[in-house]
């Protein structure tokens, strides 16, 4: 198989994420960064990508020097596909450039600052008919796919309940104001957008609630807390859900929660069963039901079902973690992307990933929740 | 030291939670059965007392007898207290006459339909000096008395955030139509009172928050549901909170999680550290912090409250659960009636149970929960 | 049903087993203190009666006094059991005599220090009729009695292997040097016998797998060691084991796991699957199979074996422990008393509690360990 | 910094742990495949490394070409290393060829069947000079280099008891009947050599406690079975130890522990604390001592020490795995070939990998437990 050409916007030395992106990408071996443009600073850009062997050719001050290269470069040489790590701010204009110019994309989240924005890209991806992933990473762990499933296929009967959260501890204090370059660019509204806490790590909590049940919000009722002093986003939120089906919901995100490290928690209650899985122990689903005892199901084991077992690399009892989940979605953009320039449709549970869609609706999500939470009235319908 | 002596109101054959009563009080050998109206039908209700040994002439077919007969008695064989283990609608006539006549009573939660009911047990406890307890028993887990104590001196800083959920699944089903005796009275309003799960567990975990944190709820937003086809009053509930000190919370009880047994969870979040308790797993409590690695503190081991330790038989890694709990609060009680009859106060750390003041607090928790269920307005204020 | 009159030998103020022996049999109302010898001293023995509320009578300064004085009284007065929970070198004499007397005993293990005694204690028992009952308490833990009917009934298949193991760490230092009561009398081989943590918890360990397996030792391959300097008993200790059938097993028992409460395990493996079941979270059995996913048999739910459920008190999630699994061998041995008393055979499931046989059955393990800890030998066959 | 080269011999189509080896490697992107003798099979070794996208003139059928075409290679495009990941029997003539050869090896575990080929493997490895590690790769989880951090420098005091199981169900039934290729070679003593689980996984366990302690095993007790009919080499195994400081310890290993997944668990008990890991949450370590409350430690949180915090990819809270402690490995071993490329000696904490000694000693532990599980008498010395 074809190794996938990428370049990185994004992810320079000091970078969090965007290492974690290449290891994910490195693990099978389907991927290699041939090019990159990888800090908005030329010279640290330029340092990063000698760090990380590009050639000099395709090592990039600026990701519009990037862009122009690839496409004087002949197909066989340019890149498959763009990968954007950069603060939130960044995804809009990077994201929809490769976009329209018909490379493929896979863009971080929260996907942009407002729906506008996202509506632009789903524009430029209708006309270019590029791929377009977004890196809801948690949607990758295998048993948040067999949690999908369980939902999906009825197992689990009626959805009546969904139980979300998410906790962390990190933004307990003002860490913004000690040098943090991650804890700066997430609190500051420019470079992170509407929401704090809630953009960055309740549009998970969203996405993952989405992918596993495929329930539509009817309305949202939020209350957002700043409670750090001095700072100027949400550190904190908490919002009750009703969906279409008549399901209801509970989500909770909070980067306060002193001491929690990255406590993403989910429980889906249906008629005939109730499911839950906690993100720091992620090779277990825990499945109580009316009739019979729990039962945990674990990761690689052969009772799960095929979209699970296919995001499986080890065998049951063989801890994966979050470098896995990561990969899981980047394989799943990448057999689009191979479907794509080999003209073909994709097979069942090919192309398994968040898409452009997913990010738009992860962006309207913020957008009403803010809403709500300046709201006095108690309900705030999706639209 | 004395035993107390105690009539029971309810809890006959086929009741539930009198026998649960009873044990607890069995377990120290500090109180003794000695009368009793055990249930509503008066052939039961005796046929119960004689199963429990009661004498003839204190084993009585209405809880009006059994006053007026232990009236007559003179004081040093007279019952030292009532435990009124009914259905709810039951407690207000029973508890308001034994306090009338200044006899110490301890009552099942929540504590009444109305607060307008709960006041006029207010007024006659002051006027009688009755000892009233509420059995909220969650309250006498020592890790519980842990939390409190860790929340109240400040170990964990300023409560920002408070998360409780209480989730059953013994309702997911119409159980009340299959001749369930739980389930019929607690589904039927004129018997429950105004709520179902809000009033069945939701008071629990209002209650378990109030007596860990000692904050003031000053809002609540709440969404109430019934699941079950035909059921009359709601299985599922969530809220958001605000509290006075600008905490927020939220709280979520539940009977329709299929497949989950007593999963009544709090997680209580400050600026210094947030402690984290499961009922189904009570012997430990989950410290994190800023500063350490987390701590896993345990019933009976020496490092914890004396509070804690008072309320603990056992050595650490010898497990406890909810009988004890349960005798916890009858013991508290007692210490309070002991001091009552002596004529003297209570020394600190003695008494320690939930009060009437708590009952009636739970009592006007729901009737906001269920105006707040049917306002459009975001926020119903605490008044 | 008629409460059953006990005596207790030993269990006086600042012991620490005889308050659980009482909590134990307060708990289901079916028992009752009437007379005692509290302590080997008389003075502290009455007043610990006093404490007790016992009446002056039968209120005894040693155990030969309240044999005595039971003897004269008329049967229907005359308590039904003997609680003896003395330290271990008083069990053979109080024992005896009372068995011989035709008393009813309940004994604490281990039962006595030499098989010779054991065996004066069978004969004794043999020709009186008396029922005789040792406080193995954790074979009273409904999951034990669950794990015991899932092997029993072949639900594992042939069983393989058998691993338990019971961690404590409270003589991690030498505590016996510090006025600590327990220390004191469990590491002097006059009274402890002659093991230390293999008598006092290793028995128990030898009696759990037996309990739920009924398999055989064949063989015993022993290593026991002191650690503490000065300390005359084995603090630690492992063994290998061959069992009749051909099951392999390994035990290792430790009181000197620096900081590790009450870490009893084990862990019993047959050919068609596996039970897990932890002491310290004793509400779950883990069942993993051959064939399943992992299932979490909880108490009380409703697929749990007739044995089980008879010795649970409360619903599913509200978590039982200690004492519930200590009352549950004195309901069973209740059981055959009354029987006795009657004249008729037990049935079914009644009278399930460790027998003199189990207790004598132990007391040979500890002769054996002790035998094969000094032998050369590989294999120490049971005899 | 320059990519390290490597080749592989073994782990071609259907092999399980080679492709585990290349994702470990690939993770970081310091070491790239340029050749390969995939298999022992010269079609399916071609095959397999066209799949992996080797250079035909580097894509061997035999081991003996990839050494010889080597060598005839300018040093500046040779291999690096090797990674040896065939069935047990070939590492020997592979690894002395290419040690003798100057070139560096990583090689599975166990090393090779006998303590006499271990020492060949030492003489070249000291004559050439080639680095050579070994892949036992349990030893690369941040957690256990917590775990020897704290045991080396004294936070447990001194050692007395060492704990260590691993138990796997998955030859729970004749598997190697049925064309299970793992199963197949690792039953068959010409290819596992002479010891079955013990060898596969009963030389993990001794490879982690000795990597954790440093302590030296001074006498061995052994019993191995082969409970599965028609099995010719031990399927299950446990072992009594005791160490030249006095310490004891109990390792017992299976493969017929029915439905467990990869349950190897580690305890190691000080005189002032004690700490446990379980390789199926391998993110904690929990630490009890005599002072404080138990402790959960985490990966990647702040208190760790700086070797185990070198070994982390991920923020704490974000799981690492097995492919993470695999790579661990390989970075310890690259950062030795490294050094020894530049001529450098290795600063502290660089070079962190199980060395050929490793290898070697749980060569003859293999040797001993073997002899010992022949012995009539208890105690095999180490020799």
């Amino acid at each position: 198989m074809r190794k996938l050409r990428y370049a990185m916007v994004g992810g320079g030395r000091d970078a969090f994420i965007g290492v974690v992106h290449r290891r994910a990408m490195a693990l099978d071996g389907q991927m290699e960064l041939v090019a990159g443009a990888l800090s908005s600073n030329p010279d640290k850009a330029r340092d990063s990508g000698r760090d990380l062997g590009l050639a000099d050719a395709r090592n990039h001050g600026d990701w519009q020097s990037l862009l122009d290269d690839e496409l004087k470069r002949p197909i066989d040489e340019r890149i498959d596909f763009v990968s954007i790590v950069t603060p939130n701010h960044l995804h809009y204009p990077v994201a929809l450039a490769f976009a329209q110019a018909g490379i493929n994309v896979v863009c971080d989240k929260p996907l942009v600052h407002t729906s506008a924005q996202a509506d632009d890209l789903s524009r430029a991806v209708k006309q270019s008919g590029a791929v377009f992933a977004v890196t809801y990473n948690y949607t990758g762990y295998p048993m948040v796919r067999q949690a999908r499933h369980m939902v999906r296929s009825g197992q689990l009967g009626e959805i009546r309940k969904v139980l979300v959260e998410y906790n962390q501890g990190w933004l307990a204090t003002q860490l913004e104001s000690s040098a943090n370059k991650q804890a700066d660019w997430r609190t500051d509204p420019g470079r992170s957008g509407i929401a704090g806490a809630m953009g960055d790590i309740g549009s998970h909590a969203e996405n993952l609630i989405a992918t596993i049940t495929g329930l539509h919000i009817e309305s949202i009722c939020a209350d957002l807390t700043s409670f750090v002093p001095g700072r100027r986003l949400d550190d904190d939120g908490s919002l009750l859900l009703r969906f279409t089906n008549g399901a209801r919901g509970v989500l909770t995100a909070s980067q306060i929660v002193a001491g929690v490290e990255n406590d993403l928690r989910v429980r889906i209650v249906g008629t005939q069963g109730t499911i839950t899985w906690h993100q720091e122990d992620p090779n277990r689903l825990i499945h109580t039901s009316l009739e019979d005892a729990p039962r945990i199901l674990t990761r690689g084991s052969t009772s799960l079902c095929p979209a699970s077992l296919k995001a499986t690399r080890l065998p049951a009892g063989h801890p994966e973690g979050f470098h896995e989940a990561f990969a899981n979605v980047y394989l799943g953009a990448a057999e689009a992307m191979r479907a794509r320039s080999e003209g073909r449709a994709l097979a069942e549970l090919e192309g398994d990933y968040p898409t452009l869609a997913d990010g738009a609706r992860g962006v309207r999500f913020i957008e009403l929740t803010v809403e709500s939470a300046k709201s006095e009235m108690k309900w705030t319908r999706w639209s």
